[in-house]
Formats: structure tokens, sequence, C-alpha cells
């Protein structure tokens, strides 16, 4: 890797201040930056769209190179309720008068249930709390856990690299759990990165749309996606560092901080133990490619086979099958691999993995691991997509993951 | 209801004979009609195709008006399977020799593992048991018993009227387990239904495609379908009564013996105890209503929230909001109820069910009964759907059944 990999998430990089306040159900967690920052953010394809989201689409779109803070709550969606648009208003209200920075400078999301009125007494409060908290320290552990909701651990990663002697990072926090991903996420994801990097709006929107449809698009949020889904990023070009400087870098540390944040929002299933890269190639489209490698991580039954542990690779192809995409199954290979051992298990569609065969031995092997890797050659073009999914556990499953044993 | 529910499935009907076996892993039925019968089917659109699937098209293509016979096994789909082709022809080679009928008049299906070789053995022997046992009685039990994999209790329905003095039954058995209908069922959804009506396969299978859509693709096949799963429809006139004496009464009876067969199907999931019925209306397209209804009978939230009993109904928006049909998030509404009781939760884009609000005290009342309907009104437009889905149990969805409470 090119970059190294940090402590501090949010405020890795330079300039950056954030603390976060979680007591019962509610959460509040605010991102600061000294200076002006310039902004992207990617949200939600929902018909059904939050109060926040609308309201920091308007401030992005006029303001989106002067934004200063993220205010982000836990507890309540502020979606589909009647007063919403001022409530989260007020919230963006209240962070900037605490902090003297302009109203629409300050960004807002929120998560939790929706259809339910903002209890905005208890909302201002811990805005008021967490902003106390901000200007004593910074946690970005407080913030990560304020904006938790059904996760199960806290999820946030930095990564650092040099150009020309200078430093550049990337920080992220997420909240999401992946229990039934990635169908699942409309139990909102909300994603905050922070960079010091020099990029304009335009660069750094194209940036982060890249990286968010090869991370969190491939693994949870989708077509599935919330009525909130979130993700800012804000770059205050604190670091000396300018993005032509390395634009092919950044991008990629910027893809990897959102594919690690990505994954471990995979990983937090209830009962989920194994992680599923599917690479689908030789696809005779990009749309396709995409189609074919989301089709086998939402498959429950590739999902339960993979919690068995039982190579029933017949599930992978079926997925394939019934996604919609050109192919031929007389051609077709499918691959399983450990990271370390790897066997086909369909080679120019023939089943090579048939009872009593050592390729079907070493594929029970492969399976026990908790990382697999599952790759798909349709061998009707050049185009291929990665996704991430993860296995599907505990009773419910039994009945599936023991279907073939 | 203009017809009266009967017991003895696919041998209620007048000239049909059935038994079957199953021991261990592996089961064989056997359905015969001592009459040629005209046959209807609708099979899997999945790209990966079973043999049976293929060789049942090609019998059906050439011979559709004198089928005498279907047989089926359980364990194995013999389904990306070298020789499975050959396999499935001597499955009916062998079934016509015993009842002495000619190789294309029978009709054959498979359910169970994917990339398997088939027992051939197991599966000779077994259609040779099937048939001795038919030829001494019939059992609709056996059958239904024989074609069962993942299934916890058998699934048929049969029901009769009166044509001008004179009786039509029409008779019906399924295999397949709702465990997490409808995305599941590429776990091989089988059905056989039987109708001494005399009827020409054109409008035999005009009717057989009507009922499938307005049943089985509506809860559990669609876009998610097995290799391998087929209907069959055989009809041998035996009652002397004419499809043009009675064609909308045999139709409406078709459709009700497939939607009570699909129903037992996504009922039929380990922990599901709630049956739910949602119509989408007022939608601008009929693909928006079918859109519409599957992706809130599909979403994981609204399954949980049924197992939670708890009136969440954020969640059913947000599934519509999220299947891409057109809709202003203002103008719907959506009802709830017990087929007794009934509560609007959002009237006119307003939500009305909210905290301490007398409509969520109906509505979490409501959530407690085991057969819920939801009604959704876009009123965009006239087309309709109705889809069936059942809840999500066990501790694997216990944190989100109780994430509102």
């Amino acid at each position: 890797m090119d970059f190294k990999i940090i402590d501090n998430g949010v405020i890795a990089p330079k300039g950056f201040k954030t603390n976060g306040v979680k007591k019962g159900k509610y959460g509040v967690g605010i991102i600061y930056s000294e200076k002006d920052c310039v902004a992207a953010a990617t949200f939600t394809t929902n018909k059904v769209v939050a109060h926040p989201v609308n309201l920091s689409k308007e401030i992005l779109k006029n303001n989106r190179n002067k934004i200063k803070a993220i205010v982000a709550n836990s507890g309540n969606a502020n979606c589909f309720t009647k007063n919403g648009y001022y409530d989260a208003k007020e919230m963006i209200k209240e962070t900037a008068k605490l902090l003297n920075v302009p109203e629409n400078s300050v960004l807002v999301a929120s998560t939790g249930v929706i259809g339910r009125k903002m209890p905005m007494d208890t909302i201002i409060s811990k805005i008021n709390e967490a902003y106390s908290k901000l200007l004593k320290e910074s946690s970005n552990s407080n913030t990560v856990k304020a904006i938790m909701t059904t996760d199960r651990f806290p999820k946030t990663i930095a990564v650092e690299f040099e150009v020309n002697g200078k430093t550049v990072r990337i920080g992220g926090i997420t909240k999401g759990a992946g229990m039934i991903a990635p169908d699942m996420l409309h139990a909102t994801m909300l994603c905050f990165i922070t960079t010091d990097i020099a990029i304009n709006s335009s660069d750094l929107t194209k940036s982060l749309q890249n990286a968010v449809d090869k991370s969190f698009n491939n693994a949870v949020v989708d077509g599935d996606t919330s009525t909130n889904d979130t993700v800012f990023a804000l770059a205050n070009g604190e670091s000396g560092v300018k993005y032509s400087e390395c634009a092919e870098l950044f991008d990629k540390a910027l893809t990897y901080v959102c594919t690690e944040l990505a994954k471990m929002i995979v990983m937090d299933g209830e009962g989920s133990t194994k992680l599923m890269e599917v690479c689908v190639k030789g696809c005779a489209s990009k749309e396709d490619a995409v189609k074919a490698s989301k089709s086998i991580v939402r498959s429950l039954l590739v999902k339960t086979a993979l919690y068995g542990g039982d190579p029933n690779w017949g599930r992978i192809t079926a997925a394939v099958g019934y996604s919609g995409v050109e192919m031929d199954m007389d051609k077709m290979d499918v691959l399983i691999s450990n990271f370390d051992k790897e066997t086909y298990l369909v080679k120019d569609g023939i089943p090579i993995a048939d009872e009593g065969t050592k390729e079907l031995e070493l594929a029970e092997e492969i399976m026990q691991n908790d990382k697999i890797k599952i790759v798909v050659d349709l061998k009707l073009g050049n185009y291929e997509n990665t996704s991430y999914g993860c296995d599907l556990g505990h009773d419910y499953v039994k009945l599936n993951s023991e279907y073939t044993t």
C-alpha cells in the first residue's frame, strides 16, 4: 500500500475537532473545522427523503466551498415528520450559534426511527452537551458512538501518505449495521469523511462519487437505500498539498477508506462471522457486472451456505442466473479462494466439485475461512465488479446451511 | 365463494391417480391420468435452468394434448449436472414403461441440491416403489410428502363447483418453503394441478398463467426464481363440463387454488407466524403496482416489524420509496387492517400514527393479529396489485423488531 493506516478517524487530518454525546436512545455528534472546508456529498436515492437530507442538499448547493461543521443525531430519522424541516433547521441554528459560524456552513444528518416527531428539547440539549465537550477536547470515538443506532461496534479509520515531504490525511467514521446487508441498509448509513488536502469541490465530488460507488454502493446502499443515507466529505486544505499533486493516490486512499468502512458495516451483522468478496468478470457490460456480483452477495442462500461452510456453488450460479444478466451457463467459471488456496467449482460450464472429488474437499476447507473470495467469469466481455457481503448466521438459518450436508 | 373446498388434492378431480415414496433424502411422486390430458405449464425464468425443465418444455411443445403423467423427485435438482439431461430422460423412460404409456406423454420435475450427479439407482428404484404403491391405491398425501424438501408441512388443496348439474374439480399440491420468502424460493417451487374440466391447451395456458401471476408470482417466485421452478396443470375432461360453460368461474377457482397454495408456501417459514397481504393501489402503471407491493413484502425491515407487532410504518413508506416507482410522498395514504378493524397510518402524506395518538394505539392492536392487510394508495393512477408475505421471526431478528420499542 502507498499509504499508512493511522488513528483518530475524522480528527486525524489537521484542523478538525469533534466530540459527541450519547445517552439512552438519542445521541448527537459535531464535527468542526476551524478553516472553511470544500464539501462533497452523496445521498440516498429513496423517493421518501428525510428532512436533513433535503436541507443539507440546499446548503451544499449554495455554499459548498465554505462548510464549517456537521451536526448529526441518532434516535430519530426526522423523516415523514410534519415539522421536520424546521426541526432540522433548528439543529443547524443551534450548532451555528454555539460554534459562532454562519448557519449555511453547517450540514445536518439524522438516523433512527421514521415518522416520529423529533424530540427537539432533548436534541438541542445534546447539541449543547456535545459542543461543551468539543470545547474541552476532541474525541473521535465519542462522535462515532453518538451516531450509532443498531451498530454493535464503532467504525472508523484514517490513512496518511506523503507528497513532496508533506503529509496528507483522510479520516472517516460511519454507522450502519449490516445485519442483513446489503438489503438492510435502510437502517441508514451515515459516513463522514475529513481530509486536509487542498481540493476544489468538483474534484472532491468526483473522487467521492467514485469511492462510494466502489465501496458503499457495492456493499450496502444501492437500491435499498434508507430515507437518510448520507456521505459527507470535508476538505480544509491544511496539509498544504494540492489534489493535482497526488490525484491518483488521493483517489485510491479515499476509496480505501470508504471500502474499509463499508466492510465494517457488512461485518456488523448479528451473528455474521464471515466476509465474502465477490468478483464477477467477463461481463458484457458494467451494469451486468454490478447486477451479477450484487445478486450473489444478496442471495440469502449463498449467505447461509457461507455461514454453514458449505461450498454449495449451485446457489452462486443460480444467483447469477436470476440476476437478469447476459450469460451462458455452458461457458461460465466459478472459483473460490481463501486468499491462500483456491479451486475451481465450475470450469467452462462443467461442474468440477461434485461429490467425492478432491476439488470439493478443497472447497470445503476454503469455506472454513472467515474471508472468502468468489470469482465468477462469464467470458462474454471485459467488464467486472466486486461486491462485499457477509454470511447469515444463527438458528434462523440452520435449515438452509445444513441443506446439502 | 362460488366453489367449495374439498379433500384429496390432485386426486379430487375424476380419473387421476397418484402415490409417492420418500425415504431419507430422496423422494419420488407420480401423478397419472387414465385419459390423455391437455397440459399447460409455467417455468422458472432463471438463465441457469435444470434439465427436467428443458426436457418438459420439449415434451409440451410436441405433445401438449396427450399428457398422461408427471414424475417428480426430491433430493437432487438435476441442474448443472454433466449427464443430467439423460438422467431426466431415464426417469421419464422408466415411468412410461411402468405405466405403459408413450415416453413423450410423461412430464418430469426435480427439486433439491444443484450441481450433484443424480443418484439414478436410488431414483429409479423409488420410481418403481411409487408405481407399485400407485397400483394398489392412490394417496395424495404420500405424493405431497415425496416432493417435500425443506417444507415443514404438506401443502395441498382442492375445490369443486357445479355447472349445469355436473361437478368440476380442481386439485393441487405444491412444495417450497418460504423461509425467507419471497427471496427464498430459489429453494424451488413445484406445483402440480389436476382438473377434470374439458379445456383446450390455449385456454388452459392462459388461465394458468393468469392464476400464477396473481398467486405464486406475487408471493414467491418472481425474479428470484430457482433453476427448477415448475407449475404443471393437467386437464382430462372427465367432468363432462366444457371450459366455455364456466370460463370465469374456472379461472377464479384456479386462481384461488394457486393463491391458497402460494400462501401456504409463504406461511411455511422457519419461525414465520404472520401473513401479510399488501395491496398497493393508485399506481401510475401495473408495473409500478407490482414493484411497490413486492418491495414491501420483501423488505426485511417490514417483515421484522410485522414479527415484533410494531406498526413501524416508516419502513413501509421507505420500501415504496426505494422500489423505483413513481410516487409523491406528500400524497400517499397508508392503512393497516386485521380484516376487522383498520386505521390510517399516513393520510395525504401526513403522519397520523405518531406517538401518543389513538391511531398508533389501534395500529399496535391490529399488528398483534396473525393476518394483516396493508393498503398503500399512491393516488397517481388506477393500477393496483396485491402481494403476499410473511414475518421474519427468531433471535436473528430481535434487534430489528425491537428497534422502535
